[in-house]
């Protein structure tokens, strides 16, 4: 059976079967970074690895710094969404020996700025021949008090669900420049402790439904209530993908005292409630079954 | 200015220039591995990120197993080459929406079986739709006590040079099911302490340059001396690439001893002495300059 008729969640859950651990190993595959370490440790140990394509990611003829931005800061999105700090990361490059010199330094340029602003140190990588299409991989290592660590599986039934920023048109140009919500998601696991929460990748139409079922729930989404970003239709918010806002659940009792903090603390960044973990139920209210971005079925 | 006119060594230097290392890293970009932690830390941490390309490193035909397992063992051969101990991997695929299930099971297959050969737990990973070529990236990280970590940069004058087992012909199989020297450099940081150490992916007339120039040594090396593999020429056993065996230098006053124990420890293993560090100078006494693989030059 060709990968294009099973979908991404079918393939991933396919590969993931049976893996071996090995040691220390708090959570492995299947949440936005693995956590290492013992289960007494103060500290967690994350690992992410993410890789951007070119003519899936972003066009060859893109600016090669914002290409760089990109590439990591969609792996330090997901150390945000785990609660934690990001450390070091690794660059895996595959390009053509065609590639101008010029267009990889401008890469490295996007690459260093992503890292100096949120504090990233990049200690090595690997660079090969790629017949292919240019791909750069990212793994990207941090840390997280272990009483903030944050997973996909913790939500509760009746969890308030919160959404940062706004959702939709991440490719008019967001999905190159986006900010990944660290210091939101710092200070969420510090002051609010969420219950679950991931980052917003694939679409609230795919990603919802995956942290729902982590947490052996189901969720009802108020459709009317989804920030959208100006020009987006609730469709788009729903599908397009590369939002990389945060999507997290908290206890219903500590959800109005949250949002009061938040509009003190981040004025400029809505946070929005879009509804609440059920029940497990295999459906939403939306009128129409929401699907998101799926790496594999025909788009 | 093209890759292809630089060089991999070149390119590398100009990538590696400047990049904001972050805290807590001993050793960055240009060893087999970044080495991460405090200077008075007993253990260091170790992290390796690598990948192989469908028409670069194994030929799209090739057998999947025999595919992921020489992708994950490319990884840990350069654990080994640092004196450490792999621990966890993560996994990247980029594939074509027309790839069948049953080559990703059979990838698999070969992954977790040297994940399970060589201690290394498999944590995550991210599976995307690659439109060019087939790519597996694996990100490994280890650990290793500060006591036994041993750099490409620690060779010194008159160090006397060894290789493990024989060299070339790689393409003819072993490329594919190399077993890395894991075992062999476990017991020689912990008995015979090497001073420099590197795994052997580019072929030696690559690789033992980088060493020396690592160490600010120049060598000597003795191409009668060379164990090549059945079949293959001391141009092969240069030039060939994909060993991954052992190079390492130690003090000339341990030689004796360590052949002595090596007989005795892995008696069906070779270990061959084939030359010297020397005072800085920019050539071996070979008849012409060995060149090993280089990732960008026409080949």
């Amino acid at each position: 059976m060709k990968l294009s008729e099973l979908g991404e969640d079918a393939v991933v859950r396919e590969l993931i079967r049976g893996l071996p651990l090995g040691e220390n190993v708090i959570v492995g595959a299947g949440d936005d970074c693995a956590v290492l370490g013992r289960k007494t440790d103060a500290w967690w140990r994350l690992a992410k690895t993410d890789a951007v394509i070119a003519g899936v990611h972003f066009l060859p003829e893109e600016k090669a710094a914002r290409i760089g931005w990109k590439a990591l800061c969609r792996a330090i999105s997901d150390i945000a969404a785990m609660g934690g700090i990001p450390e070091h990361a690794l660059i895996t490059l595959g390009v053509s020996g065609d590639t101008d010199l010029a267009w990889l330094r401008g890469l490295y340029t996007g690459l260093r700025k992503a890292a100096r602003r949120f504090g990233v140190g990049i200690v090595g990588g690997e660079t090969c021949r790629s017949p292919g299409a240019t791909f750069i991989n990212i793994a990207l290592t941090g840390r997280v008090e272990r009483k903030f660590c944050v997973l996909r599986s913790g939500g509760k039934v009746d969890d308030a669900i919160y959404v940062t920023g706004t959702l939709g048109g991440s490719l008019a140009g967001k999905h190159l420049d986006f900010i990944p919500r660290l210091a939101e998601a710092r200070w969420l696991v510090a002051h609010h402790r969420p219950n679950a929460m991931m980052d917003l990748s694939d679409g609230l139409g795919s990603d919802l439904p995956r942290l729902a079922a982590a947490s052996k729930c189901g969720h009802e989404l108020w459709p009317l209530s989804i920030p959208c970003t100006p020009g987006s239709t609730p469709v788009n918010a729903m599908n397009d993908g590369e939002d990389f806002e945060l999507l997290f659940t908290i206890a219903l009792t500590a959800a109005a005292a949250l949002e009061r903090a938040w509009r003190k603390q981040f004025p400029k960044l809505p946070l929005t409630r879009i509804g609440h973990l059920t029940r497990k139920t295999p459906r939403s209210r939306g009128s129409s079954r929401p699907t998101g971005y799926d790496h594999f079925k025909a788009q």
